[in-house]
């Protein structure tokens, strides 16, 4: 029968069987959209989102990022990783400093209490990771994170 | 010597050697940033973003999908898919039609001119795949594509 008359490929169900769903670039977007939304329920304990759990990582981290750092390796726009300092700063979590060892940089460091939050919520994070890939084995985990760190930082 | 005396972790390429660095949702949404972004260089040749093209992908593989069923799919909000139809009906790619296996749907179809634009554009989609993922193995492709698949259609 002409493809008209067949019956529809119903909902989410039917899509995911088509040539897209088999599309690395959508695949990756869907699941980006679903794990965002997964650890954003985990994170709201801790009063965070990823995105400001991810400022806050990298503040605890004793990496001192500067916010066009932050900004570029977020992906996120500058206004944007302004306005989760900001929040975090109000929070007392973080504090923007003047770097000691290079006076021309305007970096950012987690306060202690800044550091105790981010331990508590990183056991979330990671809880949240355990989770999504229970299915996989631990040696498929590590090497899904090795060929993920390929596509995002290429070269 | 102190925390604050250690050199910085100087832009992405120290941040990624964090403890963030090594997060799967943090990876995802990386990753995902820039193989959407080669994916719309790639696509531009045909005038199509990646958004555009899933739409255009679905309308061609005789899915027939509704809009509410493309907006849950590709985790869009209805209005920007209103408008990405919208675009590709003006180009006369896609059509909004009434199904004739069930009257009460409205369903996206693509025109003859639809369907070999999405072939073409479909040939760079997979040649960017390939080129994101040169340094993995076919085996390893797949076995990626399936764990994606896991966090993109969980349940």
């Amino acid at each position: 029968m002409p493809a008209s008359e067949k019956p529809r490929l119903a909902g989410a169900d039917g899509l995911r069987h088509s040539v897209l769903g088999g599309d690395l670039v959508f695949l990756l977007a869907r699941a980006n959209a679903l794990t965002l939304a997964t650890a954003n329920a985990a994170l709201a304990e801790h009063g965070l989102k990823a995105r400001s759990y991810s400022v806050l990582a990298l503040a605890a981290d004793d990496a001192r990022p500067t916010q066009r750092e932050l900004a570029e390796f977020l992906r996120l726009d500058p206004s944007q990783v302004v306005a989760l300092i900001d929040d975090l700063e109000r929070r007392r979590l973080v504090e923007r400093r003047t770097d000691p060892a290079d006076r021309r940089a305007n970096v950012l460091v987690a306060t202690d209490e800044g550091r105790a939050l981010f331990r508590r919520a990183s056991e979330s994070a990671r809880a949240v990771e355990l989770g999504l890939l229970a299915a996989v084995t631990p040696e498929e985990h590590e090497r899904l994170a090795q060929i993920l760190r390929l596509l995002a930082f290429p070269g």
